[in-house]
Formats: C-alpha cells, sequence, structure tokens
C-alpha cells in the first residue's frame, strides 16, 4: 500500500518513470494492478484514442512513427501503445517495429510503451485497456495504439479506441474479398500505405468500391487516403481525416457510445480475473484430480466443469436456502 | 432434455445431419451446449488435429482444400473447420474461401464448417473447443482448423491442435523479422506457398536461417516446404511433413502434453462462462447502476470491480464465517 501510495505521488507529479514503473505493475501483478487503479483518481479522459491495425509489411509501424510526429509538431503530448500479440511465444517485442520507432525517441512529449500478452487472466485485451487507463490519467492528449494483423486482438482493440485506421498496401487483389468480410467494417479511416508502389491506385479503387456496398446506414463516409509513410506524403491528410472523425464522433454522440461500451468491457473483464482468481484458490486441487480423470477418458470437460461450478456456486446457494 | 436425448442418439449413428445440428447448438446456446457436451461418452480422442495458419492472400484456403483432398484419397475421414474471426463485425464467413473449398463438397467421407466469434462469454476460442469435441466424437480422423492472420485467435487456436503449418508466400523482405518474433515460434510446418513466384527460393532461405536461429531445443527440426497450392505441387510432401511430425509427437510424449494443456484451457473456459453467468444472473442491475457513475466520473472501473466481485464473493463468505 505504501509503495502504491508514493506511486500515486509521483503519477500525480507526472513522472515519467512512475509511468513506466505502473505499467509494469498492471502488466505483471494483478493484486498491485487493481489496486493501483482503483486508487487513481476518478476524472473523465480528455485524451483522444487512435487504433491502427494491418497486416505485417504494410509499414503501418513507420506510419504510426510519422503520425506521432504531426502530432507532437502541433503541441499534442503523446502517448503510444505498440500491441504485440506474439509475446506468449517470444516474450519479446517485434524488433523491426523498434528500430522503426528510433526517431521518436529523442523528442519530448512522447511515451512509447510495447505491449505482449504474457498469458494473463484476461488477456490482451485486458492489459491493453488498464495500460490506456493509466496513459490517460497521465494526461497524454493523443493515445495511438498500434496492432498487428486481422485475429481476435484486433477486434478487442478496436473496442478501446474512438477511432480505427486500417493500413493496407496496393495489389490487394483477391483479398479485397476477404477484407470485405471484416477488416473493412471497423475502419474509421482507409490508408493505402506504400502508395508509390504499382497498382495502387487500383487498390484504392476497390476499397472504395467495396465500402461503397456497406454505406447507406446514415454513418460517417469512411475516407481511403494514399500514403506514402517513408516519405511523410500524405500523412497530413490523415491527420486531418483523423480530426474530422473526431469531430464527427464527439458531434453525434458516438464518441460517448464507445467509451460506454469500453467502460462494460473492461468492468466484466476485471470482475471475471477477480472471480476466477477466487474460484482458483479454492478448487486447484479438485481441477488438478479431475484432469486426470479427463486424460483418462474416465471423464470429460463438461461433466467436470458443471460439477466444479456448481460445486463452487452452491456452497452459498444452499446457505441462501437455510436461512429462508 | 429430449430434444438432447434425439439428438445424441443420432450422433452415435453417425448421422451428419445431426453433427451440423449439434454444432449450431453449441454455437448459439450456452445451456443447450453443456448440456449436449457433458452427455457425449468420454471416450478418448483418436482424431489427429491439424492448424493452417497465414496471412489473408497466402492461398492458405486452396493449400488447405488440397490437403483434405490428399488425406481423402488416402482413406481418413477429415472434418475442416475454417475459423473467422471477423464475424464478430460481419456475421458471415469468408466468401473468397467458401469458392475455393468448392472442389470438395461433393466428396464423401468430409464435413465442412466455418465458425466464427458472434460475441459469445469464452469467445471463438472456446467455441472452437467444443466444435473440436464434437468432430472428435463423431470420428473424423484427421482435423483440419483453417485460421487467418496473426493474432490472438491465432495463438488461441494453436494451443487446441497437435501440428501447426504456417504458409508463407513469396517476397517477404522485411517481414522476416517481424514473423520471427511471433508466428515462426508457433510452426511445426512451414510452407511457402506460391513457389512459382518470384523470390521464392530467397524466402525459403530467410525463414531456414530464421529457424535455425531458434534452434538448439533439442526438439522436432522444422521442416520448410515450397508448395504450389493451385496446381497440388508439394502437397504430397506436406503430408508426409504432417505424418512425421505426429509421429513425433507420439513418441516423444509432446502430444499427451499438448492435449492436456488443451483440456486444461477448456475446462477453466468453461468453467468461467458458467461462473459469469451466475454473476450477472445476481448482478446485472448492479453493474448497470454503477457503470452508469463511472461514466459521470463519480468513480471509476476497478473501484466498481473490487466492490461487485466481492460482494458476490462475500456473500458465501460470511456466511462460512458464522458457521464455525
Amino acid at each position: 500500500m505504501q509503495a502504491v501510495n508514493n506511486l500515486l505521488e509521483r503519477l500525480e507529479a507526472r513522472d515519467i518513470r512512475a509511468l513506466a514503473r505502473a505499467i509494469s505493475l498492471v502488466e505483471d501483478s494483478e493484486e498491485g494492478a487493481s489496486e493501483l487503479l482503483a486508487s487513481l483518481s476518478p476524472r473523465l479522459s480528455g485524451s483522444r484514442i487512435i487504433g491502427i491495425t494491418g497486416p505485417p509489411g504494410s509499414g503501418k509501424s513507420t506510419l504510426t512513427s510519422k503520425l506521432a510526429r504531426d502530432f507532437l509538431d502541433r503541441g499534442e503530448k503523446v502517448g503510444l501503445l505498440l500491441i504485440d500479440p506474439s509475446s506468449p511465444f517470444s516474450g519479446g517485442a517485434i524488433l523491426g517495429d523498434r528500430i522503426r520507432m528510433q526517431e521518436l525517441s529523442g523528442r519530448d512529449g512522447i511515451y512509447i510503451r510495447s505491449l505482449g500478452s504474457r498469458g494473463s487472466v484476461g488477456g490482451l485485451s485486458q492489459a491493453t485497456a488498464r495500460v490506456l487507463r493509466l496513459l490517460e490519467h497521465f494526461g497524454f492528449s493523443v493515445i495511438i495504439i498500434e496492432t498487428v494483423g486481422t485475429g481476435q486482438a484486433e477486434t478487442d482493440v478496436v473496442e478501446t479506441v474512438d477511432s480505427v485506421v486500417v493500413v493496407a498496401v496496393p495489389g490487394l487483389g483477391d483479398d479485397i474479398q476477404a477484407m470485405k468480410a471484416g477488416i473493412m467494417e471497423i475502419a474509421d479511416v482507409f490508408v493505402v500505405n506504400k502508395a508509390d508502389k504499382d497498382g495502387a491506385d487500383r487498390t484504392l479503387r476497390q476499397i472504395e468500391a467495396a465500402l461503397q456496398m456497406q454505406e447507406g446506414q446514415g454513418m460517417h463516409k469512411v475516407p481511403v487516403l494514399a500514403t506514402v509513410a517513408s516519405s511523410g506524403q500524405g500523412v497530413t491528410e490523415l491527420v486531418a481525416a483523423l480530426d474530422a472523425h473526431y469531430k464527427y464522433l464527439a458531434d453525434s454522440g458516438e464518441l460517448q457510445r464507445r467509451r460506454e461500451r469500453r467502460l462494460r468491457k473492461e468492468l466484466i473483464g476485471y470482475v471475471t480475473s477477480v472471480l476466477m482468481s477466487d474460484f482458483f484458490a479454492r478448487s486447484q486441487a479438485d481441477v488438478d484430480a479431475k484432469l486426470a480423470d479427463i486424460i483418462q477418458g474416465r471423464t470429460d470437460v463438461y461433466t467436470v466443469g458443471r460439477f466444479l461450478s456448481r460445486k463452487y456456486i452452491n456452497e452459498r446457494v444452499e446457505r441462501d436456502a437455510k436461512q429462508d
């Protein structure tokens, strides 16, 4: 508790090393995390949260870096969170991304952190929500979350941000079909990066055509921008598109809805981890013994799961009944 | 219960329409799912489970289709599960994949099903585990799970299969760096598909070099194969590599370890969903009221989360103490 109080004081004083320490605490320790997070003053967030996603090789780290630079240039405080779902296996961050971010490392007003899933109870989306809470509390005006790929982690991250930028590259060809089914629907702003390569115009047109098919719900029209992140071309336009989207969110009430969704998800995730910790504290020996039975074919996961969860729940239910 | 009994009988009789019905039940209904799954006979699985993953555009659906055909040709019963993490947004499956699978649809001994996450409590990995249990019980000798991308869904799926095939394409270039950090470490067999394109040899060499760096743990040496799925080239070699890997798993005891890990994960996932259903049945009104307070900045997620979970847990703990 003393350690947490000390950390809270230093966070209030905007000590960047305290932020790094707090993020590590939130990542590593269930107990310390909730202690710390529950002690933060419950002020409303003034941070804009931007998510950037796209396949490996789309140049999105370079684009993220350039985008952060533009926000810094106009006086924003920028927090950059690099999500690395591969970490359960490697324990490390994606090296290439780090290298591409180096141009930012000397600047004031920016904080860069990468985050892996580490196999924690709530997984990556819960860790992201917690770190986001710390970054918001620390007072960054713009927070950018960069995530790789098209999997569940991305759909989770989408639910934690205000604006989603989807990055594609020229020469998608048939894949536009596959993209349509999923990733296109999460985009608030679409970017075709490496737009100096062959086929960029065709890819732009394909994406625009695909986006038109899903319009008509009276919502925000998704802009499709061409960028060359390595030279910075199109980054100013991307910042303008993000500003326009943020204004749309605020004016339409959608910003509030997205934040409500995020808070609900964060609350449920946290309650789940507390209840499961309690379950395991009471039932670990049962779980191990029954698992041995399952492996030897004497019973199955669902019979055991029903038994153990009912046992946990019924301890209370039975006593409720006796009290009547 | 009557409906479940009827379904069980039809499943035992290997009625394929009953399997389709059972999968829908398991996907759609928490209650019906556990009822059905707990009623299946707890026989040990004789199914080999193969996972295929890779980025969109790597041709992995075509490769999966050809692989399934080869297994069918040698008399295996093949279950094919197409994982579509995009479904929370679209509600639909990836159209292109379905088209590529058409060549299989007329054949006996194969069952093809696609699966999206639908926003269920346990999410995609839990739904996958349940459908897998049905497919194993139905008696498929080979089950192939195909999944897109490099996100959390993929790392989850990895934990449910015996052998992981990672599909790449020529011309990865710098991305080999990014792949190294994550996806390479999950591969049991590596495939460079579209190997008739420029740069295939270079990509093969890069992957082999990257794999060498992570060797030396005395484990299975990951083969790197060249395929042209559209013409079927290299598919026979892929089947042989998968047979060799399966033999390694069985001989080394790793098969047993992987299955234990899967069963533990499945059990915990199931218990989590039961406990959270019980929590919500008791606390939904509390959650809604407190969420309104959080949104208005009067309190925060972690203070509320601690309060609600302790309230749920303490109802029992307090009564335990009174009984002493």
